[in-house]
């Protein structure tokens, strides 16, 4: 694997060989140690749970982290960051993993970038797409169900502006799951060939194995919320999850307007919390696959 | 030891296992290699020397550090702080050393963390509790006197705000020492049995085997200071300080206001310089014996 | 080498032995381990390139490194940041980067820190020096040329603003090069002994084996720049740059102006990222020199 930009570039033989890995250093039984390579973390977005997951990937994988921290203000074009990664790769840089507001300037920035040498990894970009966070719910939802296919997958809330949904959507069809969206007409956004959309909560929810709620991403979002609203209709409670279903959120939630509090205390939430577990895991195994494509 | 939130919290026995481990750290007979675990610095209030002093007291037993750099706005509220460090603890954190200006927040995240996994450092609580500082203050004084019991200590200045003066206080009355405070009326705070208190910089410096010198806490003040007023009862300069006293102060301190800039020349004043080197040992031996208690 | 404050401490046999040591280690024949040195960075005016340099430099020499990210504003005053080097020495750091918007600053704390055990490393004083960018500028010509005595180096633009270009300067008259300045009236600054100034660059350009284009300083020029003026008669372009000429530029270039972007695009630009590349290896000499003298 040379970079890792968004879920379609990858093929099912990859997905699976990326999960057989990190699961692999869950267990214990791979050690990865690149302590000649460099990865640079430039986050442009705001982030505190991906950019530990990332770090912490890095430490476990005995690579050298760098930490960009740019005014954002002065390196908002993509020309100026494109002489910025070229100078970075000079000095030796191996990986760019960038979070960023723009849905394409990676991409744009990868097929540019003149080293050739350099690997980019998408820590999410803008309303487009987040690789990494549908490959570690892909093993969250694997390591539990084991087989995939045929199973409901009912993502709820704001589908429209979350690039969480849409690289979910891309990895899990290629696995044969059903998809389907609950979210108010507004909060929608472009329809996706072969997701099934409701507008209410509880008719998508009559089939469900997995409820992944997601975050509203307010930041995204122009025209006034309206929460009282959203909640009665949206919030995920002890009265409408469906009995068996397994709860998701790619964090951080909402307390109290995504999911009520009292299910988030409730045993079954947890799974939340080994997504961000499981996250450390995945990103270990595709650095380590980038890395050793690069002979580091 | 699980954690360590204020000096009430550890016994005799304990706090002495702490200096004597720091004692090893520091003649270099001990060596820690903590390589597996992973270690998170939370600062919510300023800090260069606290924080520098933590990072290289992580480095020098290799723990994996990191740097929570949050926007201080976004996360005030505790629920929210929760949330975060259940996260961290999921994604493989072992230790949070939190500095907050909430007086009681590390207790209260510390009770409530559901994983019961991950050990907490208070790094500073508002104006309750600095425990390292005062462990460090007691390592200082310990290898200067060997024998604590009935030396007198003179604390100075800004004693109602001070979290050093009372994680100190709390330590030093355990191990038999005499305790005076000098300040004016308004920074006096809430007295504390067993303390004398005084006025007169003068009349408490009658018995001092020890000087403290304390910052003030401009930040936590609400009234106008009068510093000339302050400088003209309480710094500390060449011709009050009694002559064989042990000059001391947490740091920075404000040249000029607290402590006159030639006292701060004289050889006695590296007093202060050894407590800041002091500080890095005895980081050390409480993150050594947290990590060790979490078996790593 | 005890510290690295600008070149004129520097004699030809201390910098062919940088030369040397950075050529070691970028063949890889020479390894460096400081695993028991601290270094810390303290960078008070915005880097991006210099400041990740420095950081590979001692992630490759296997030193810890620190981040100094101090609120500026509440830092300014030299005799604030003296005790706070006092106290960065007191817990252990060996080396001190600093780069800051003060010609002297760095001159003068490194007289007076009364520990006596820190080195310091000036990574940009002002307008005044700018040494391991003149060193690594010095190795990339070195490389390429072998023996520098008799060549012509044209400097182009803001020379009067700029620590690069007096460092360089300083440099490379050392070791027998003839330096020309070109640059509008307004940008010359004070002239110096032995350099040759133009105000056309045609006429300047008429004996150049090399042209160091600099970086416009706007963060240092009171008065309004008229651009459109110095794009005509200053820009380097594919017309103007001699043909055989080798050409340089410290970073980073704003496109379009100091030189056009198809001259970025051709092939020996890219000496401008070998510029980049070779830093990396003279910081690593420079740190190892300084830390092998500190017998770490």
């Amino acid at each position: 694997m040379k970079h890792l930009i968004n879920i379609n570039s990858l093929d099912i033989d990859e997905i699976n060989q990326i999960y057989n890995r990190a699961l692999e250093f869950e267990k214990g039984i791979r050690k990865a140690n690149h302590i000649n390579s460099h990865v640079v973390n430039m986050f442009f977005e705001n982030s505190t749970r991906t950019k530990m997951s990332f770090e912490m990937a890095e430490n476990k994988i005995h690579t050298n982290k760098y930490d960009f921290t740019a005014d954002t203000s002065s390196i908002q074009k993509g020309e100026d960051l494109y002489d910025t990664i070229n100078n970075l790769s000079a000095i030796g840089m191996n990986v760019v993993i960038m979070r960023h507001s723009d849905n394409k300037l990676i991409e744009k920035l990868c097929a540019k970038s003149y080293f050739q040498e350099i690997s980019f990894i998408n820590a999410g970009s803008g309303t487009d797409a987040h690789p990494t966070q549908a490959l570690l719910d892909f093993y969250t939802i694997k390591k539990h169900f084991l087989n995939l296919y045929g199973k409901t997958l009912v993502i709820v809330g704001d589908v429209g502006h979350s690039r969480v949904a849409h690289s979910n959507i891309n990895l899990l069809k290629k696995f044969g799951m059903k998809i389907r969206c609950a979210a108010p007409e507004n909060l929608i956004g472009e329809k996706i060939e072969g997701v099934e959309y409701f507008t209410s909560l509880r008719e998508a929810f009559e089939q469900a194995d997995i409820v992944m709620a997601l975050r509203i991403q307010r930041e995204r979002i122009q025209e006034k919320i309206d929460f009282e609203e959203y909640i009665k209709n949206y919030q995920i409670t002890k009265d409408n999850l469906p009995y068996a279903a397994f709860l998701m959120h790619p964090g951080p939630v909402n307390r109290d307007i995504e999911i009520s509090s009292d299910v988030l205390e409730l045993q079954n939430a947890r799974t939340i919390l080994n997504q961000a577990k499981n996250g450390v895991y995945v990103r270990m195994a595709v650095l380590d696959m980038i890395l050793t494509a690069q002979g580091l």
